[in-house]
Order: C-alpha cells, then sequence, then structure tokens
C-alpha cells in the first residue's frame, strides 16, 4: 500500500509497505479522508521521536476485522480515537483511558497512522459517524474534540473574560467551543484570512500587534502552537487566573515563569477530548468546520499538501487516499 | 539609620540613610530580627527589578504611628505582611488583596524592606506576636505562612502522593505544613544537612541522585528555586496531577512544556500566604523552625550573612538589628 512516512528525519512517499495485519481485537480502516495537522510539523522536528506512518485525524469504512469483536464494524464508516490503551493500567482504572501508561498513539508514538490506504485499531477506537456527515465534516472530529476538551477540564461561564491565542485550526475550533458553551471569547491573531473566518463567526478579533498586555482574563487558550504563546498568555491572564496550554513542541524556549508565581496563575495541559461530544456537535452543526478547509490534495500529492499546511495563511488541509 | 540597600547592582551597608517617615495610615517598626530568603539573592540578580532596603521577613516593635488609626499598635511587638495594598482596586475588591493592582510589596518591589533600623508600613500589614513567641520564631511568620499557601490552593488529603523537591528552608517548611493536614510527603534533596533536618522531622527524604522520574505523584510542590525544578517535578507528577510551583527566578531557562501538556497536568503558582495561620501554627509548635536557623549575624556583618545565606549548606540566615 502506499503511505507518507518519516524515518531517519525524512519524509516520504512509499508505495509498497505492506498492509498492516489486524490483532483480533482490532480492525483495518479504508482510510478516505485525513487531515494534516500541527503536530505533523512538530514530528518532523523531533517531537515524540515518531518514526512511522504520519497522520492521526481520518475517516474512513472498516474493511476487515481481526477477530470477532470487531465483526460489528464491517463497512461501517467510522472515525477512530487516537489513544490505543491497555485497559488495565493505573490510569486505565480510574477513568484516565487517555493517558494509559501503555498506550500507543496513531501516528504519533509506537503506532502507524493515516495518512496510508490502510490503518489498524483497536476496534473500540471506533466511532460511527451518521450518515447525514460529509467525510469532510467527519475528518475534523478528532481536533474538534481536543478543542472540546478545553471546556471539559475548566467550568466556562458566560460571565468569564477569555481569550483564544492563535488564529489556526485549533483556535478556531475552541472559539467555537466557548461560544457554544455561552461564552463570548476574543481571539488573537495575526493572520487576515483566519482572522476573516473567526469574525464571520462573531467572534471578536484582535490583531496581535495591537494587544495590550493586561492581566484581566479570566482564562486564557493557548492554541498558538508556539512557545512564546504562554509568555503572552502570561501577561493577559488575571492573578488567580487560568491558562490552559494545547500547544506542544518539539523544542524548547527560554522561559521565566516568575509571572506564573508572582500571580497564582493556573496554567492547565489540555490534549485529547470527547469523540462523542464532537460528533454531536458537528451533526448539529454547532460549529462550522467548512470554511475551515483550505485546500485537498490526493496522496500522490502529500508532500506538497504537507508543505501547504506549514503556510502561514493555511487553515485545514486534507489528503484523499 | 544604617540599612542593607541594593543599588546599581551593588548590595551596601548605609550608615546614613534618613529615617522613614511614616504616613497617616503607617506605623514605624523598629526591626529586632530579619530573616534571609533566596528571594535576596534572586533580587541582587536582577529579579524584580528592584532598588532599596532589602528583606521583608522581620519582627520588631512598633515605635511610632503616623496617624491615630495606628496608635493602638505602639510599643506592640509585630510581623508585618509584605503586600502593601490599596484597598480599592478589582483585586482587592475581590478578596484577592495581595494581588493588589497597585500594591508595593516590602522589599521586593516599590518599597523599602526591613533590614535596617526602622521600616516603615501601613498599620493595618501588623499583626501582634503572642508573648509566648521568640523573636527567632516569630522572623519565621512570613515564610511559613508561604508554606501554608500550598495547603490553601490545593485540597491536600492524607491519600495523595506527595513531593516536596527542594531541601530549603521554604521545602522543610512545606514538607511540615503538609504533614500537618495529615499528608506524608517525601522530600527530594541534595545537602546531607538539610535533608537530617526532615529526617529528624520524620518526613522521608530521597536524595535526588536516587530519584526516579515514575509519573505517579499526586502533587508535586517545587521549592527548589531553581527553574530545573519544574523539569523534575514534571517527571514525577502523574496525568492530571498537580505540580505547585514556589520558585520565582530572575533568569529564565529553555524549558519544554510538552509533558505538562501530554500529561494534562495543573501547574499552579503559589506566593504569599495566611499570617495568622502561620502565627497560630508556632504559637502552637506545631512545626519546628529553631533547627532551621544555620546562623545569626549582627547587622554591621550583613553582607557577610547574604554571603552566608547562598552556601549550599545554610538554613535560615538571621539578621540582629
Amino acid at each position: 500500500m502506499k503511505a507518507l512516512v518519516f524515518r531517519d528525519n525524512q519524509l516520504s512517499v512509499i508505495n509498497d509497505r505492506p498492509e498492516p495485519q489486524p490483532a483480533a481485537d482490532e480492525v483495518v480502516i479504508d482510510v478516505r479522508l485525513a487531515g494534516i495537522c500541527r503536530t505533523h510539523i512538530e514530528i518532523t522536528r523531533g517531537y515524540m521521536s515518531f518514526e512511522g506512518v504520519l497522520g492521526h485525524e481520518c475517516v474512513g469504512v472498516v474493511s476487515r476485522a481481526g477477530g470477532a469483536a470487531g465483526k460489528k464494524w464491517l463497512d461501517r464508516r467510522v472515525v477512530c480515537e487516537i489513544n490505543c490503551v491497555c485497559g488495565k493500567c493505573d490510569m486505565c482504572l480510574t477513568g484516565l483511558r487517555n493517558h494509559c501508561r501503555q498506550r500507543t498513539v496513531i501516528g504519533i508514538s509506537g503506532r502507524d497512522g493515516a495518512f496510508a490506504d490502510y490503518i489498524v485499531v483497536p476496534q473500540r477506537n471506533c466511532h460511527r459517524v451518521p450518515e447525514t456527515m460529509s467525510d469532510e465534516e467527519a475528518v475534523f472530529v478528532e481536533p474538534l474534540a481536543a478543542a472540546i476538551q478545553v471546556v471539559k477540564q475548566v467550568p466556562v461561564d458566560s460571565r468569564m473574560k477569555v481569550t483564544v491565542l492563535g488564529d489556526g485550526r485549533l483556535g478556531l475550533l475552541v472559539g467555537q467551543v466557548l461560544q457554544s458553551v455561552g461564552c463570548s471569547p476574543r481571539l488573537v491573531g495575526k493572520h487576515p484570512k483566519k482572522m476573516a473566518f473567526a469574525e464571520k463567526r462573531s467572534i471578536r478579533v484582535v490583531p496581535l500587534e495591537d494587544l495590550k498586555p493586561a492581566n484581566t482574563d479570566d482564562l486564557v487558550v493557548d492554541c498558538t502552537g508556539s512557545p512564546k504563546g504562554l509568555e503572552t498568555a502570561m501577561q493577559l491572564v488575571r492573578p488567580r487566573g487560568i491558562i490552559m496550554l494545547k500547544s506542544t513542541c518539539a523544542a524548547g524556549e527560554p522561559l521565566n515563569l516568575s509571572p506564573l508565581v508572582i500571580n497564582e496563575v493556573h496554567l492547565i495541559g489540555s490534549r485529547c477530548g470527547p469523540f462523542l461530544e464532537a460528533i454531536e456537535m458537528l451533526a448539529k452543526k454547532e460549529v462550522n468546520v467548512s470554511g475551515l478547509i483550505s485546500r485537498r490534495f490526493k496522496f500522490d500529492r502529500s508532500l506538497d499538501a504537507i508543505r501547504a499546511a506549514g503556510d502561514h495563511d493555511s487553515l485545514k488541509i486534507l489528503l484523499a487516499m
């Protein structure tokens, strides 16, 4: 099969990668559409020291089951959770499966991802996609779930003064999720096209260059994908306020956390979120994702697609298998 | 009067500094004993860009009142809160006086400190010292309050697995405070004499070199005073666990916070704490502070005292006026 592989510090398209074989509790998904995420760019910079097939946002059809348990998924259109867990460790047994001690993560850690003809995942990672939902919507389930995680970790209410830092794909999803729970966030950006999307969704936009440090925000969500984001967040959040950190980066950056100590700020790391809620929000059209698609590439142009995803003006880039 | 002043990047003892004059709501404290804190060393490295008289841990006797309100303090032995607040800003009006927008902080920001014959403070910052309490105990009220703040910000219970990072003065106070609420913390250190103090207080000690990163702690309190402490803390705390950051440093350090995001850790900055509770704990002998005093210097040797406080083996160094 064909696959986009990162190995020996290099990204390449391979046409003769062996098809993955499902274990008894796994299924094979025939990938139809996949999304490119900032994490991919960080992986090519060394994040997680990952080698293998990239890709963790996808929608496809289950084409094979490794055992009886997976048979119910055959021919179903699905999206799949990215954390593949043991079900037995202290994290799994205390309701924190996404933090499983033995987990592999699709296309990020210890398991091949979705930029390929086929991907193998545990059958229990699958979620059925409603028929009324297009592939172009379903491919946003994973990043939307990550955005929803913000309001799962922090009780957000309409009286809170909230800022989203970053006008990228994740920031624009987080902004919409915050709106959906009654919040009126402002979004700080620096790319005109991306800021225009937010404005169209009635999200108040402040260009980064016009931002005034005031330490008055109750909550700042850092979706910049850059270590600089936290520095800005520390200038915006009020004493005893909350910063949510969604950015994972390959490299560190000189950082002085004294403002966080002085202002007794809560800094909360945030990663993957609830798929079922993301599917429901998309099904109810509570978020707009079609406007977030910048381009769609065929798989044989996947290296161009990765490059395009790195462009400053790019929002979501999709890969069609 | 004599005073220890930091100015133009230099610490010096001055003998002819004018005595400070109290405003109507202020009192003059005749300082008897003061403690040296790690913050002083950071200030001499540029922290807070402070210039003036150092010192924010002290006990003394009120010798003058600027107005009628302060008269009740005359001749009283007192300790004083270090944040001098406006009482009118949004922080003051919402119960966060220590975060007052217009605050000055004794010996740290915008206001002369206690390494001097006299210090002027708002009369409402004073707390009476019980007669049964020695000056050597009272001088620990401020750092003990900062240690107590840890358990004010996070509900700690006996079932939690807790690590205190750092065997310095603050770490040894935090360890005892955690014990006082039923916790059995372990303390990570690297100085034999300091670790011996913890062991004498029945705190389990692990030398830093023997520490195994395991991501199993529910709570890690970083009292190292070093940017490296957070890195260690991220290796110890469990997914969704809590790191409390007590260290303020003048300089930043390259830092990659990805583990915090991946493990969805709560990082909580923590600064000043409740004086009344600290006085009560000391009065009830619930913490031992006498074992924390390494040396006592007369004021004319205050430069030696500051140097001694920087020694790796030093615990609390006191300055007698």
